[in-house]
């Protein structure tokens, strides 16, 4: 009775195209869902596509986990949060030890870790596994697939989750990351750094827009050419045809008419919340979640230019030539971030991540798959890993392209285009590339109102000024006031 | 046997100010500590001070309550964490249904929350308390007290704490705020926005070190200077002493000596995570808090100047004019910031936190405290708090002085001075102040890869473009590609 590789449960738009993906790749998937009318709708689906053969519908709970080849891996596409929770719940009586539930939605790594820790002990393996790539495409034909988990169980399902990876030079766009969360937790971060990416590309078609007074086709036809370069990437061709699209009814450009109010549903803030959490520098990811804050206080926005009038677009003399580095040199700041957020997370979890490996299953599949991420993999594989700013492939490319950067986050200054993103990762590489900072004043006035203490070279640190009596603090180096 | 006015646990530093505090100002207060030696300690300072009349030493925890008329205030003054639930737990049995427990220390606002919500059915009033102004001079001789929880127990405390409470015009620096955990809330974001103050007076202090070639004292010269305008406050004035301020061994200026790695204890992480779960872009405290984590890596930062070079500190035409507005102008922002977020924790815990109260409590006695906070008191008092951005005496104020912080932004790009904190403040500005954001673009590749949907004006939300067919997303408005 037990015939299938895989079983699936949930679906749903991305269910059923991972399922159609599975049966496509020719292993046989067994597949469940609690309505069974989306069960029918499923098998006219594969039968449609030729994939029946390879699919094995059950309408009922335990006949499906029955029909899955033990040890058994069974994923689970369903809402995040509680519905997997009661899902675990159900399965686990029709479980045997050394099954294991794949979780392929978007959940927070925090509650993947718990339902691993959950499930360990009763032998039943737990995946936590990142998908990107959208829920049509993506799934259907390819998606990136960042694997955390229970890692004997995960070579139960290796075969069939490497087979409907996208595929890069002939490489699997899945990997095995790490225990517990670690899957979920390279996902949220991928998710913050395509905030990063999308924020930047917004910020430099604005200065196209209302600085060099492009039209949007105009606009479009520069990020068509900027996916021939360095800039080479998904989001970078998505962007050209995005600007490009005319709307039906009055023929203007559909980029002028869509509504300036960015949505978000999560994984941005939460990348900040955790790096925070972490004490890494995330603020390219921090600038887009702010940008996109701002943009849906639309009427907020429309009555603060009333008070201070339209943004006087005073001109640089920012080329085409210089956004483009300009947004290659933000990338490799926010990238920086990013990878230092996930660096961090290894340290502190014990993942052991792999970081040439991540940069490498984002070659394809996932929205922020670029020519870029085959240089980080490289760069990566070559040697230790530590800031990206450092490694020697991107100190050429930075070097090369840090002055634009600067043209245009001065340009924007001068010229009252907001910048959140671009000035952000300006304002980490300056601090980061400088030797002699200035938090030794900050350091002087926490010893001043806190006695905090401070550190000098070749005498040691928790010193301590005289201040002046106002405030008396603690008085332990040998030091005078004025 | 019940003569005092209100009891203290925890004489460590902060505890004995208050306690001194108290007995100066009249009343009786009944002292208490884990270990007796202190308490002796304590008993020689208050005799020395000539206050021992108004003390009442208790070595007994029930002796101690005893002490103290009911229904009684127990101000407990320990390290935050669990040693705050351990006393309460050893005061519980002694206290009666009415008494309060009022907790002084820097607490996590959820942990206030957590352990009011606790006591409450218990009929023990909890009362969370933000006190600023540095555990020595602040404690002893009049904090900014920001208190919240039990209302009602708040009144048997309010004449003791309104009166060891800084002053300003004849106004005391201490308010009741709100229920639950208001207090520490509005302290921490008081903390918060402290970060980003020092940080922004670090970054301008850059500038005239490395750009304009100044001393340190002669940079100590201009904050004095600053000090008698509209930047005058306490974090300038002590800017000004810790530039002046001369090391005895070697004559050098201290500030050159003490080294450039920033501490932080955790409240502007905090603060930068709040704003994030909010939904409130907090930039300037999440740049504060960025940048005290770079510095704070001083082997990798000379590291990269070794690989980068050392800054090109190209020459701007940045006045010290402007430096004092751009100073004003990110402040401004910050604040706004700050205030944006705790109008939304007002407005999510149903807190009802009054602006106007804060701004004037903050007005002495704090480590924020300024002339500033006393415009945005009477600004905030003339009617209802939307974005401080928008309030119109400090938009006069930021219309002055917002083009200087374009120019030190602009001039800190090109002179390659790391600039977060003003950075953040300009572009939150730029992002806040306009009409016509780009988000539009954002919102077209949402729907491009995720099939999010974007809004049209008068046609409403939900539309979809009909991408191309690479993606085959959702086809809903009538849009035709290209």
């Amino acid at each position: 009775m037990a015939t299938a590789d895989i079983g699936l449960i949930g679906l749903a738009v991305m269910g059923s195209n991972l399922a159609l993906n599975i049966a496509e790749k020719g292993y046989t998937v067994a597949v469940h869902n609690r309505s069974p009318g989306r069960i029918d709708e499923f098998v006219s689906e594969a039968k449609a596509q030729g994939l029946d053969g390879n699919t094995i519908p059950k309408y009922d709970l335990a006949d499906f986990v029955q029909s899955v080849k033990a040890p058994r891996s069974i994923i689970i596409m369903v809402k995040a949060g509680k519905p997997v929770d009661d899902m675990i719940e159900q399965l686990l009586p029709h479980l045997e030890p050394g099954d294991a539930i794949i979780e392929c939605g978007n959940s927070l790594y925090t509650d993947t870790q718990r339902r691993f820790d959950y499930l360990k002990p009763k032998n039943i393996g737990y995946l936590g596994v990142g998908v990107s790539g959208g829920e049509e495409e993506g799934a259907r034909h390819g998606p990136s697939i960042m694997v955390g988990g229970s890692k004997e169980q995960w070579h139960n399902a290796e075969a069939v989750l490497t087979a409907i990876a996208a595929q890069f030079n002939g490489e699997s766009c899945c990997a095995y990351l790490g225990e517990g969360g670690a899957g979920h937790f390279v996902k949220m971060i991928h998710n913050g750094i395509e905030y990063g990416d999308m924020q930047m590309i917004a910020e430099v078609y604005g200065v196209m827009r209302d600085g060099l007074g492009m039209t949007a086709s105009e606009c479009g036809d520069v990020f068509k050419k900027w996916n021939e370069g360095p800039l080479n990437s998904y989001l970078i061709e998505i962007t050209g045809h995005v600007l490009h699209a005319v709307d039906a009814d009055t023929k203007k450009p559909l980029v002028d008419l869509i509504l300036d109010k960015a949505g978000q549903k999560g994984t941005g803030v939460w990348s900040a919340i955790v790096a925070q959490q972490m004490g890494v520098p995330a603020t390219a990811i921090e600038g887009a979640v702010a940008a996109r804050s701002i943009s849906s206080r639309k009427a907020e926005r429309v009555a603060a230019e009333g008070i201070y009038g339209r943004p006087n677009r005073v001109r640089s003399d920012v080329t085409l030539d210089d956004l483009e580095k300009a947004l290659l040199a933000g990338k490799i700041v926010s990238y920086a971030q990013g990878f230092a957020v996930i660096a961090k997370a290894s340290e502190e979890f014990g993942w052991s991540l792999p970081l040439a490996t991540i940069a490498k299953i984002w070659r394809a599949g996932c929205i922020i798959r670029s020519r870029f991420l085959d240089q980080m993999a490289s760069a990566y594989s070559k040697g230790d890993a530590s800031n990206l700013l450092i490694v020697p492939d991107f100190v050429a490319i930075m070097k090369d392209a840090h002055p634009s950067l600067r043209k245009v986050v001065a340009g924007a200054a001068m010229g009252e285009f907001p910048m959140v993103c671009l000035s952000a990762a300006l304002s980490y590489f300056d601090s980061y590339r400088q030797a002699q900072g200035t938090a030794n004043l900050i350091q002087g006035q926490r010893d001043f109102f806190g006695a905090h203490g401070f550190e000098i070279e070749g005498r040691g640190g928790d010193l301590h000024g005289t201040w002046p009596s106002t405030l008396q603090n603690k008085a332990a180096a040998p030091v005078v006031e004025e």
